[in-house]
């Protein structure tokens, strides 16, 4: 059965006057999670208080919301647990692919990974020692850099500027035939594309929730590891949530089993009670027709602007095997037009130094939300309205 | 003027019939609590979607939490600051610490220290090759263990077993002498005992927010860096957050001023929202008066127990100045005994082997309470009610 996707959009909190064309980075609310979260906070904290660890299965939740989520990216049940931030399970999984390749020392990766990424695997160098190297590439150099220095190839599948994506499975492949592992941030892919982890043979995978799967502001984040070194992986951050057996406060480390050993610390419960309401809406949803309709929308996009509003450049591919679910045009007063467009109520986002970026979600987002987009830009670039001081004094986060 | 303690407790939801001994685990829900999130849920996150993060001062919440906090532990305003979990965070103080005392190897513990902690420090004594070494020792012997071989003392102030306290001015006292910097772990200290970082010039501290501050389950950890060592400690967890200029997307990490550098990644906006609320019930509040009061309702279960239930043995130390906020008695039949007290209503927590804990926390437990878990507690031993097979049944959380 085909989705419904007015159904779905009536699912989320939209505010009046705005169309939001920036859930890939923060993604809106479903109406229920206020619900969810005021019965967790009375109904298990206030109500169990200790006892909700055990009598409202919050203990078991990283894992549960994992399985939730795993369906999502092509990953089988328990192979996916939820806790952290991104950048904390990306240094885990990196930690942890370093240890199986030893006798290699190159990280590699692009130089559109999102940088916190490219920060933590610095840091981790730092931490491993002066012979261990982060190696960027320009993305599409990435193939042709796999050699057999490389230890592990760390890429975000869908560039966060340009929405350019890479070939999951085809990187994976030469990397595994040079004798590499691989670290893919789904940041961008999960809710967003088809993603099939397991088909593409990753080792190991880590997200967010905060964007596509709209779990609201510092969502938490989840990893994969490929049940294949799940029982193998050594998580560097070795929490007590990850032993083998918690609750005997034994004072050494004895890893879990499988995916429960990437848990580090105690995980966020109240921000679970919205990931978990939020996850509802993906239930029967096919993420072949979600990205097949978010495609649709984009070419709407992309035509209405380079029709109307010629000169703003295209900065993601136009073929339809290379995108994601976002858009972006380069302007080199990208800022202020975003301002001026946020002014008006269409929301995107800006990212240095000149990339207008939007995203294309249709869950909640419609044709006529773009056509209302495309026009709103076109009048903001037709009367240069973006000039202005207000539009152009840059806040810390934009 | 002195605390009104029975209006405290009065802003607590505790649950109908029952007496919470277990704030040391898990603090109970303020009342303001539900609404508090649900405004930001809906007024912030709904409404302002990704201008939450401007508008609504999300980006700012981790520092002024610090803030708030930072006054209940005796650290200046700009030294603390929220996020991830405590794990995460001892890891973070640890890595630093150690590179700041580079031609040290050692890093020494105690076997009363929450084995979270230790379990961090083996990983990253891994991570930073075979050289480095946790070495831990009972906790009555750290003082003469502190010589020129240890790098970082780290320590739980509070046992989370004993409550057994040390004395952390005397310890960083003695550390400072021997070349060593320090490590406090507050889990068991911020909100229940009055504890002063400055003045006990303490290099790095960590702690949790869901236990005497009340944040609810999974709230965001805490670090503390000596303004000192503020500009100089490296992140290990080096995130986008912690940059010196995070939206300038750079390639490479340069960290940010200050303690702003322990941040990493995106901050969990929900689970502060909670404990943005649990922070009002502290406004004007004297820990010392606090902490005092906890004392007196310790003496009185004390006195109590060891007078109508004499099989117990008390495993706090007696004196005042080596206790926390809880008291524990060893039992070998602990669990047992601790599942029928719960089933009477009065929540305490069993640790293993044999320890029966409780927390007294004056904000919401007072005389009345102490005197009925005592009664409660002797009449479970008298009738040896615990002897009963679903009382020894053992769940995975206890």
């Amino acid at each position: 059965m085909p989705i419904d996707f007015a159904a779905t959009k009536a699912r989320f909190h939209l505010p009046e006057g705005v169309i939001y064309l920036d859930g890939n980075s923060l993604g809106p609310m479903v109406k229920s999670a206020p619900d969810r979260m005021a019965r967790v906070m009375q109904d298990e904290w206030a109500e169990l208080l200790i006892r909700g660890w055990n009598k409202a299965g919050w203990m078991a939740l990283p894992a549960a919301m994992g399985d939730r989520i795993a369906r999502l990216i092509g990953a089988a049940p328990g192979t996916v647990v939820l806790g952290d931030t991104l950048s904390i399970k990306v240094y885990q999984a990196l930690a942890s692919a370093l240890e199986m390749n030893p006798k290699r020392r190159v990280i590699l990766s692009d130089t559109g990974n999102f940088p916190s990424d490219l920060y933590m695997a610095e840091g981790l160098c730092r931490t491993l020692g002066g012979q261990y190297r982060l190696k960027t590439v320009a993305p599409e150099e990435v193939m042709a850099a796999i050699d057999e220095t490389v230890a592990v190839v760390m890429l975000t599948e869908v560039d966060y500027r340009t929405g350019r994506r890479h070939d999951m499975a085809d990187i994976t492949k030469r990397a595994h035939e040079m004798g590499a592992l691989t670290v893919w941030d789904l940041a961008h892919s999960a809710g967003a594309i088809p993603v099939d982890l397991t088909a593409a043979k990753a080792d190991f995978a880590v997200g967010c929730t905060y964007k596509y799967l709209n779990s609201g502001p510092g969502g938490p984040a989840f990893i994969y590891v490929a049940p294949r070194h799940a029982d193998v992986a050594r998580p560097a951050l070795s929490g007590w949530l990850g032993h083998e057996s918690p609750f005997a406060f034994d004072l050494t480390y004895r890893p879990g089993a499988g995916i429960e050993r990437m848990r580090v610390g105690t995980p966020p419960i109240l921000q679970m009670a919205a990931l978990d309401a939020a996850l509802d809406v993906w239930d029967g949803i096919d993420l072949r027709e979600v990205h097949a309709q978010s495609l649709r929308l984009q070419d709407q996009f992309i035509k209405g602007i380079e029709t109307r509003a010629p000169m703003l450049h295209l900065a993601t591919p136009r073929s339809h095997l290379m995108r994601g679910s976002q858009v972006s045009f380069r302007h080199p007063e990208g800022y202020a037009i975003m301002q001026a467009l946020i002014a008006e109520g269409v929301i995107g986002d800006f990212r240095a130094p000149d990339i207008l970026r939007f995203g294309f979600t249709p869950l909640y987002i419609d044709e006529d939300d773009v056509a209302r987009a495309v026009s709103v830009l076109a009048k903001i670039m037709d009367y240069g309205s973006w000039d202005k001081p207000e539009f152009k004094t840059r806040a810390r986060v934009t």
